[in-house]
């Protein structure tokens, strides 16, 4: 395979977002949209060089982490698209093979695109536009093609009428054989009203020297730019539109597409049935056969099968969930393994807790997992019958077929089968409820209202 | 009324469902889709037959569930919707009247559309076709009219260019008067590429008898399929739909009706609000001037007039609410019956309960109904005050006008009026929480960390 | 600036509405319609008079309550919308500058529509009609112009062929300069089918008169008349892409925008992200950098810069957040205050509450706060630590760095730095949850099932 070199050019100030975070770091589908440009790359075994703003040191952190190995370069000045490009030059001086040209703030670019960009490559061309075709191509810069190939991009305000029909539009995404962007990249002028470099010259620069552009289709919903929220939102709902199809086409049920919010890397099995208002944060991994019913939020979990989650359940926080587990409504979840078969099925919380099979968890279970400093564990084991209302104050420990009394705050370990009271004996003032009526009207009077 | 028999055939794979389940057995709006088929031929007065798979043991279960006296038959080899009917001979062999031949996976066929066949046939027509005009009629088979009657149904691969042009398209639902079904059912060959036997052959044959074929057009939302998930989707889409403009008309608000999802069964009064994202299960009814809030999901329960509900309530397994009963946020009720007036307000649970009137749910109340084993019933009296943070273990009853302090656990009955504690007594260490702090953080280094 | 009265007609019935409430009562991003137009006639600086149906208490209630010195008129038979405006007399009668006549139906009409309206009448015309461009103009009265001017307002009924391809309609709302409404008012007749005076008919009086008539286009999404549920919730959605659009362009991120519901007066600030679902109740405002989770019900609140709210949280009556509060899943805020840094993540109530900074509220806490007569307050400190489950019995204070032990219910005050224990120990049974077991197993076989 050829070598390959992706350039991002992530130095856009990004005003119109209005926002103290820099546009590539607003994401989309729970990931940075910088790094869903790098994702793409890496997919097709790129190397990788981003093009930076002077103060964007939070996105070389975050691109730094997410591929240590990043070429980065700062543009101090924005000069425009091949100025930035000139930056990344220690990357692509000595290329061996392809440069790609990739924007930071557009995600969305599919591996089908990319992958269509390198064959033409491959196959002899010297460079490769990407073009697309807007509803309105209005603004756009045109591709002028003859004979299938790419003469030039005109821009909107320069075309002439009969070119302004031209529905194929320039997306900015090039692919160069290496020589052919060292060949052109020092020769694009600034001569026009901005005083910029733009890297859509080399298109005319490479013409005139006759070397072959070709270019390839992309869906204009590929080519979404998040320059304001407004975009971001639609690109989000891009992605969203793409990931909800790639799993109804796997066997997973959504009884309304719409309103089920995936993450980049959401797993989900087949014949799994997700009802209306579901949100995945990152981290979730769904076994086969498993039920999430409606008003769930679920991030940073794997859940086995044949559960059934919900309605209004909520995980987080690395949690592991046997199969034909059970949570129910208003139940939370938060960095606890719970076993196969069992079930917590209302108005509990349960942190830092390991939790054995076919364990029963009575409404209104809390563990009371931290003191105000530590968070400590609470372990149960298998069979147990946890009492509604518990409250079970880590570091604790309950053995296997233990039983535990409703309204108990559980303090001390429970051995195996044990039954554990932690309540005080109930006692009844027969006729003394009439009394408290009156007490709480005369306060009442007394409060004058 | 001339006698009607519907067979519904049944016995496709569905395998682009990717699922274990038999696609007509994915429900839309809460029923399976085979079930609303039924439903549809039961209100024009229909008998029934069904044609099912050779494996679909779940398909005959669930049929014969919905209706006892259906006529089951199975299709061993699957050689074409005409061998499909014949599998029902036994059904149509003996029809006094008219024939309908439905799809188990189309669910939206109106009662209106089965209506209009059933005229046309009593007219005098010998069979009826129900045509329709998709956006894009590729790929559909074409309807050939002439003098308003139709002569045959062009396959769009053997259509001529003029014939492509025919908007109106072949459902593949159809009616027969029943001797025109006994006289062709029988004569339709299978020498086509696949050496199928297709029920729309009938056309021709029938057509070529010098038969009367009429045809009523259907809106193409009806006739959706659902041969895979995402079909699936769009037949709950539509349904939805439906339900939401029937609502409307009849004076419910819904403020953001594609939030709303309901089911085949929901009934719901005049003057009855409800918020966003509200899901109704199976078995609902909610009388006049009843408020539901924001995310609430329910199913099972019956309403009464001028209650609150909601946001973040769940209802479900048999519930009954009278007048006026408010139900707050995080509350669940679960096969409960409560009295006109009583409150509910903040996370409780309700389960197995019986509520009389007027009463006060405090906050956190839990019904504490099962030991492991049994459910039990808590049972509740009229103008009753139920202390914050209540755990109410069942089998347990509380009389009218009685008060349990907040936080108790009630393990015995509490007479009316009396006042019930069962908590205890609280203890002040003066300064003692610092200490607990130097101990927390000092457990905390322990940990190195 | 020139002096401006609204006559707002407010007489309708809206029987189609099938609801004991009028229909301009119905509410809109949570305000009632007929408010949505006295706001803008306000913004405007105008005068305000309605025009009432001969029953509608409530809408005079309602509006007075809103614009205390507006002038309120009965329309006691309902003979057209010039009849109404007559109604208004006593207030236009003296009118010294221009007399808008809005609908109370219709309440996305803009300020700028208004402002166009007046400008012209400033600019010397004497008559401004407001015309829209509706996708289908079948069935309304079409704007007949010449010279830039209106000339007449033709009924469909009554127009040419040509007229009828006239895309300009007639939205009802019309401007005068005051001496020209008195001029033609009362010559409008009532020869039509139906009898009734129609305000449109001033048009082709005025011009022959030969007074100046202008018009100013509106969008057709501002003049949406509210008649029946499902125009009210049009007008609800298109109120609420309004309301998205203006947050995302300064600066807020709905990762959904359509499952995002504003209130009327919802402010936000800058920086601030809202995950799906979140509905929004009148009287909130939210400060810069602020992150609410899913499924949120949010209303009259004031949250302080920082915070992160949700998901599954409620908050309500009259709440106020200092900086970078969190409120976790579940739990519900009432009418407290609630200062920095702190903190209650799970499954609480906290109603009637001060509570200071720093404090950590323990999951499944509950404020005791009602008597069933009274709601008395509880008072928290900074720095204080609520364990899980806790049970606080208002009226009660707990002091500055005060500890309360997991599962208390605290009834008496807590000083400052002191722990206050308020449960019972916990005891053991060894060896007895299996005979636990068998008695409830044995019940269930007695209960024969």
């Amino acid at each position: 395979m050829t070598e390959l070199l992706s350039i991002i050019l992530a130095a856009g100030e990004g005003t119109r977002m209005k926002s103290a975070t820099p546009k590539v770091l607003h994401p989309v589908g729970g990931l940075p949209v910088v790094s869903h440009v790098l994702r793409t790359a890496q997919a097709a075994g790129s190397r990788l060089a981003v093009v930076v703003g002077p103060k964007h040191e939070a996105v070389e952190a975050a691109v730094s982490r997410w591929a240590p190995d990043v070429h980065i370069s700062r543009q101090v000045e924005r000069l425009g698209t091949a100025h930035a490009v000139q930056q990344a030059r220690t990357a692509f001086e000595t290329a061996a093979g392809h440069v790609l040209v990739l924007y930071a703030d557009t995600p969305l670019v599919t591996t089908a695109t990319v992958a269509g960009i390198v064959s033409r490559l491959d196959e002899g061309a010297d460079m490769v536009v990407v073009g697309f075709r807007p509803a309105d191509p209005t603004g756009y810069g045109r591709l002028i093609t003859r004979d299938g190939q790419v003469r030039a991009i005109r821009e909107h305000r320069d075309a002439s009428e009969d070119e302004r029909r031209i529905g194929l539009c320039n997306s900015g995404i090039i692919g160069f054989r290496g020589d052919t962007l060292r060949a052109v990249i020092d020769r694009i002028g600034n001569s026009n009203a901005k005083g910029e470099y733009y890297l859509t010259d080399a298109v005319e620069l490479a013409s005139a020297d006759g070397r072959r552009i070709d270019y390839v289709e992309a869906d204009a919903d590929e080519l979404i730019g998040v320059d304001d929220r407004t975009k971001l939102a639609q690109a989000e709902a891009t992605f969203q539109r793409f990931r909800r199809a790639e799993f109804m086409q796997n066997g997973v049920s959504l009884k309304d597409p719409n309103s089920v919010w995936f993450s980049w890397d959401t797993e989900i099995g087949r014949d799994v049935t997700i009802f209306p208002n579901v949100v995945f944060g990152p981290g979730v991994k769904v076994a086969d056969n498993v039920e999430i019913r409606a008003f769930c939020d679920i991030e940073d979990v794997v859940i086995g099968e044949g559960a059934s989650i919900g309605p209004f359940a909520r995980i987080r926080g690395g949690a592991e969930l046997g199969p034909n587990v059970h949570l129910g409504n208003f139940v939370e979840v938060k960095k606890s393994k719970i076993g196969a078969g069992t079930k917590a099925g209302h108005l509990s919380y349960l942190g830092d807790a390991e939790i054995g099979e076919k364990t029963n968890i009575g409404a209104g279970t809390i563990t009371c997992n931290y003191d105000g400093v530590n968070k400590d564990k609470t372990v149960i084991g298998s069979n147990v019958f946890i009492g509604s209302n518990a409250s079970l104050v880590a570091p604790v420990t309950i053995g296997d077929g233990a039983y535990t009394a409703s309204g108990s705050v559980i303090t001390d370990d429970v051995p195996a089968d044990a039954v554990a009271f932690g309540r005080a004996r109930q006692e009844n003032k027969p006729g003394y409820a009439p009394k408290l009526r009156e007490k709480a009207l005369a306060k009442k009077a007394a409060k004058g209202k």
